[in-house]
């Protein structure tokens, strides 16, 4: 038998007040150094990482799948739940119909080291868009691309949006924020390419480039990449896309030249 | 001197009624065979195709961008246009910070005609978040593949958030929506092709597929390809992530496999 639990259904509790901050405000997610991880699937990929949890979030009417993970939580991690009414739920939710389930974390900082002068590393160049930049670290990341850093005006990597469209990549990865080219750069061993659909070499003509490690730049659609990170860059490419199209998503954009360098790295293993 | 505009300020107004069902329901979008367009781009971009339009949008605060495009609309189309109060366009429209323009226009109808029996074909199974819908038909597009094709379950082409991720793409495309992938391939002369995460053969270690003409079928994050669709395959491919990763976006997916063969075509043209 459990002891019945007390709910907290008044949005005027400071820890939903803080937990809504969380939720909505990119910039206190920032300023706490803690963010929110929704649903179950990210509840089980950080649930392998051992990583520590600040608490464990459960909606009043959360389904038996995020009572899974709370009961485990709970059980092996020590943590005790705090039960949301469902009104206020949704408040906190980046979601509209989640599963129930929510984990305050901290979020962990690393800087430019030692291991990212070598690494394969995809740099983002002002990309904004939260949803965005999550599909972009998840895709590299399947790509083998370990390592990803944003510009001082991307989009912050842990806020909610972010963690929920990378589905469980940031756990594998190395991601470093707000770091401009120039610092990124300083130390870098490998060659630094960009996506720019205003010119340079045809992606899939081009001879290769992905014999040492590589840096790839993709900038936000619209502005692209920036000058300053071009001044930068070894050499530039576009994706040779239809003469009708002006250009392609941020996310496909990188999904076509990461895995360009990766097929070009399998083929030159085969041969 | 312009004579003045009537405003339309008030939420009973039958007209904007409408339109909010237009925004907001997918289901009304089919039923009514119309649908809204929002923002500048798109205008520019639908105004270029010479199109109908049955009427023109315009916020009581639209920036200039929005009021250019909304003049020539007048000039050059013979509209009028339809100016709504700030904060009633905030209900109309799918984007919180819009420029100010709307068009309600008519729903292409396609079906599978005798030109889809030869052509390039993008088959989305079962996806059915409405972004995604939106940026496979853009990356499609852009690719060189100009006919796109939605199963029952597949999220409707031309709602308004859909069209807003197909930035412009829509207007260069065969679309047909509701298809299943009997009636799709009755008659298709071209290799039918799968990307699946759960087997088949390496997509960039595959020995040449794009030959003749080719339908990539993309099947919904999750549950992946159908089995009533694999069961249609010639070919099952699997984009060699890490092994670490489960699997990619589905946008990320089409991008990869759609320009792979894009980028073998132009290799063997080469030779």
């Amino acid at each position: 038998m459990t002891a019945p639990l007390d709910v907290i259904a008044s949005d005027a509790n400071p820890k939903i007040r803080r937990w809504r901050r969380l939720a909505t405000d990119p910039r206190f997610v920032k300023k706490e150094g803690a963010t929110l991880l929704e649903g179950a699937h990210l509840a089980e990929s950080y649930f392998a990482t051992g990583r520590p949890v600040k608490a464990l979030l459960v909606a009043e009417n959360a389904n038996a799948e995020a009572l899974y993970w709370a009961e485990r939580y709970e059980a092996e991690r020590g943590l005790v739940r705090r039960v949301i009414a469902a009104g206020l739920w949704q408040t906190l939710s980046p979601v509209e119909h989640g599963v129930g389930i929510q984990l305050e974390i901290p979020v962990p900082t690393a800087r430019v080291g030692e291991s990212v002068r070598t690494a394969d590393i995809l740099y983002l160049d002002g990309v904004q868009d939260a949803g965005n930049v999550g599909t972009l670290i998840r895709t590299a990341v399947a790509a083998g691309f370990r390592t990803i850093v944003g510009s001082p005006k991307t989009a912050g990597f842990y806020t909610p949006k972010v963690l929920r469209a990378g589905m469980g990549a940031h756990f594998g990865a190395t991601l470093v924020e707000n770091c401009p080219i120039e610092t990124l750069l300083a130390d870098y061993r490998g060659t630094v390419l960009a996506a720019d659909a205003r010119g340079g070499e045809d992606l899939f003509a081009a001879d290769d480039y992905a014999k040492g490690p590589v840096c790839w730049i993709l900038g936000a659609e619209g502005p692209g990449v920036s000058e300053e990170a071009l001044a930068k860059t070894d050499r530039r490419f576009y994706i040779p896309i239809e003469a009708a199209c002006e250009s392609l998503n941020v996310g496909a954009a990188a999904a076509v030249c990461l895995f360009d360098t990766r097929r070009r790295r399998q083929e030159s293993q085969g041969r």
